[in-house]
């Protein structure tokens, strides 16, 4: 078995999954500037998910250059990480619709920590199967960054239930997290290659 | 001929159907948990397509791993297949506006029906190109799973017209045979490989 | 340059029109079969339009086989056949939601010849590019088939303002000759991959 | 790290985007060629907009030739570029549906401008990546094209203030310019090819 399929498929799909998002944003009524205003919130909302598809997209790059041979599991395994990120954009349009309503933000929360333990479940399958030893292994090492986001999820969830800015604030805190650092993987890897 | 683009062209089509899938689920109109109740019909029929089209790819995937060389019939045997593919989405938006109906559920019937006819043609075809001694052949093998879920499809068919529930219930009955033993055939190749 | 990511951006753009076209078709408001009977002008609209973007995709593939080398009039002759194909599903809307009326008839016409002319087009461009030596001019050959379909197209047109059912029947017509004697093409590039 | 999925991925977006555009060209409610006439400014700008999408993933195409190795600095600025690019649809709905009004000329404009900016530091970060000596570094040149382009759509900004048709026309300049001496880039690059 090969990985390009796998690999060009989830591509097809999270290409899509960034893109249809924009169609949650309508074209505004009026014809002045003002009439972009109430659009605000949903252009936010768009920015951190595309930020987060984009996030997901970088990591499942990084995930299956390691991959060295695809089974029934990884296959499964991978379209149940799809799965829950097809449900960013609607969750995205709620959010963007109900000017960061408590409900949304929840839900919003919901969907980013199950993608994440989705992205986990693949990584397990993935280590399993390359074994121990592999060179992904090393490179994935403790996934403190994972265990980091999964908490920050779950704490953003609860404190939803009281104040949704804090949740807004924690789900751009975890998305910088994994914009910033990502050169200490590549020195890993690059380490590595060099020996 | 290659089958590369066969294969970029069909994840392309096969990517996008089980992603438009989720445009049906339209944002909830107000604010609360409440507003998610109505869409939890809806929800589940995303879930079983879903759970479908990925079958569909995954047995795509296998059966033109075995394929070496492409002709014209093979290109419309697959686009044969990814037309009733194509139908999936309107019958499962169908399917999850009214609350599991009797004709949605008979006419998402209809449609797994004919898209595993379609896999069948094409896969006959496949086969008649590659020749009955082929590793295809060998792994294809006397294809007892295609039947039964034929069957299966047929009988959920003629159900629906008495009770849908119990159709839905074989259309999930036939998802979870497709996703469960999938390594006995994966075991075949392995031990070709080795040999 | 290399044609790959030619082929791959061609097949996207090709797999998304070819599946959008079913956005056309709206989940019914009823519950019942009778509430699909309005459904079905759409219905055999998308099916003929499924036909032809699967016509084009697989004349596509057959001629980009014979291309070696990528320069830029190729990508905007390339891009020009795209332009003229992405007009299908809203011409295909629109003869689908008014049972095939003369105006959306005539203009799903014009869009069929302009895509047919844009494909000519970019065939002349390759053919220029690649030298009248090479093998696709000779597999092109006089291009008879497309030479009918062009006359055909306009014959559809002029006839569209008196009687649209003639024309409907010309476009099935033209389909089918397209989907029937693939193999011609396929044998001459055989004998010559045999010599 | 290869760069075939950082092409896939872009290469899903852009088709995406490109094809998109044409769900923004509702199918007309009437029946007769008249109707066609209130979507005759959406559709200029939808070729207007194909015409820019074509131009970046032509450019794009090149950009990424000279690419030898990819970090994360060049996923987040082709990322950052898909986003812009992204905006492009809504953005040309608007320009549609208004019959060319001030406010989504500028807006326009400014979106043209920011993809624009977004393509520099992409362009910028890869020649960083690749050092000043290699063949990109020599191919891109002093990117006057690149440099002309911002300046135009600067004006474009400034001037659809005051009169929107000839911020209009700016666009189409800018366009025209990208499309004609294409030549030039390729001899450079041949010449190379031939040493």
């Amino acid at each position: 078995m090969n990985k390009n399929r796998l690999e060009a498929f989830s591509d097809g799909v999270l290409a899509i999954i960034i893109t249809i998002m924009i169609l949650e944003i309508k074209v505004p009524q009026g014809e002045d500037f003002i009439d972009l205003f109430p659009l605000f919130p949903k252009f936010i909302s768009y920015v951190l998910s595309f930020i987060y598809v984009g996030i997901y997209w970088n990591n499942h790059h990084h995930l299956l250059q390691g991959l060295t041979k695809v089974n029934g599991k990884i296959l499964w395994a991978n379209l149940h990480l799809l799965f829950w990120l097809s449900l960013i954009p609607v969750s995205t349009g709620w959010l963007g619709e109900h000017y960061f309503a408590k409900a949304p933000v929840t839900l919003y929360g919901i969907i980013l920590f199950m993608s994440a333990i989705a992205f986990l479940i693949l990584q397990n399958v993935i280590l399993s199967s390359e074994g121990k030893k592999s060179l992904l292994a090393k490179a994935v090492g403790n996934d403190s960054k994972g265990r980091i986001s999964q908490s920050l999820y779950l704490i953003a969830i609860v404190v939803s239930f009281f104040n949704e800015w804090i949740s807004i604030l924690i789900y751009f805190v975890v998305a910088i997290i994994w914009l910033i650092p990502d050169t200490r993987i590549e020195k890993i890897l690059l380490e590595k290659e060099e020996k």
